[in-house]
């Protein structure tokens, strides 16, 4: 994986860069450049929150070229994707197909947001290796700074971090859940032409389901205790 | 593709709140409940920007129950997830992975977001069809509220795609299919310390199966066919 630096464009809300920085804690990115910002005082950094220390470390410089300096990909912003092929500086990939460019990617990627009234500049936008636009409404496409940043580095984050998973029940535990269920109905009379597809009905459900070993341990003791409980009353009878 | 609405629980921040109707009004989502907010002023439609009117028609309710009222999928926001598959009450999915089940539900999906400090209580999760919590880094998980909305409005925008045909069981059968496992509960004298948290088990599974109208019924018919004969014999015995 790159380094992946954020870089604020003429940012104009103190607010804003607060909860970019706490956006940035709480994807692991640690880099923060601001070109010619706001004033930063007490409400940037209480919307910093934990990433008050990515804030207090932020690069300050006057302009575009300095932020990006040694960057080695640079990934531009923009609100408003645009029909024209002819536009050709403005065709935009989205923050998907940037996450995965991103982590075939070397080096440092700069991310650069524009302000919040006017975005990037024309100019600004020609420096940009790719472009990228946040899928959004046709009369409203147009998102807070910091809801930008955010969904761009949480598509970074979860291209990169594998998804944690639950431990799933095993093939052996599946098919000895497919047996008690058959039990159960067996148990139950259930009516012997509907059984195949009731079975077929119950695999699909559990396999779009993907049962943990608690959850397949649970469902064993509800389907085979009724089983047994049935047929301990049945040989009473 | 289901109506979606978005609730609140006990934000304290009007900022958020105003935040989070802007977000809604670039994903297109309209429908906003505040469970016992805080007083919404100046800040709270300054931040909702071209929201504005999703906040004014916000509805205030006075407690969870009223604001799922008619919902037929209920989806808990969790900012911690958990290490213990036997604390299967916050065993989550993904936001990608909800988006998907999202597409395949009909009627009303109701997100469920927590207090900024506390998030959702334990007696709200439970009454959650599925969890969802967004990947981010373990040292400090907890997004601000208004990002957490917008990375989930987000996943579902952008998984818009064409309806699956099959027709998925209402919130009502929904309901009955709970019913009809504790009913099973009942009978077999499963054991009552573990009854709590087999129907939660259970009431997860189904979240995530996402059930169509007829395995629904097949379901039914299994599970109240086992409850009906435990009955019925032991009435003999």
């Amino acid at each position: 994986m790159p380094r992946v630096r954020v870089v604020l464009v003429g940012p104009k809300n103190e607010g804003n860069v607060g909860a970019v920085a706490r956006a940035m804690k709480n994807f692991e990115v640690n880099e923060l450049v601001l070109v010619d910002p706001c004033i930063l005082g007490t409400e940037a950094r209480q919307r910093a929150m934990h990433g008050v220390d990515i804030l207090e470390a932020a690069t300050v410089v006057p302009d575009l070229v300095t932020a990006i300096g040694d960057a080695d990909f640079i990934v531009g912003t923009s609100g408003i994707d645009t029909d024209s092929e002819r536009r050709f500086a403005r065709i935009a990939v989205s923050p998907r197909d940037l996450a995965t460019k991103v982590q075939e990617a070397k080096g440092t990627v700069a991310l650069l947001f524009g302000r919040e009234d006017f975005g990037l500049l024309d100019d600004e936008l020609r420096r940009c290796d790719v472009l990228v636009t946040i899928p959004a409404a046709e009369r409203y496409p147009i998102l807070n700074l910091s809801h930008a940043v955010t969904i761009l580095l949480y598509e970074l984050f979860t291209a990169r971090a594998p998804a944690r998973a639950v431990r799933p029940m095993s093939g052996g535990e599946k098919e000895r859940l497919h047996d008690a269920f058959a039990d159960l109905l067996d148990t139950t009379d259930y009516p012997a032409h509907k059984r195949a597809r009731t079975k077929i009905m119950f695999r699909r459900l559990i396999g779009r389901a993907v049962p943990s070993k608690w959850e397949f341990h649970a469902l064993m003791g509800v389907m085979q205790r009724a089983t047994k409980r049935i047929q301990r009353l049945e040989r009473k009878d």
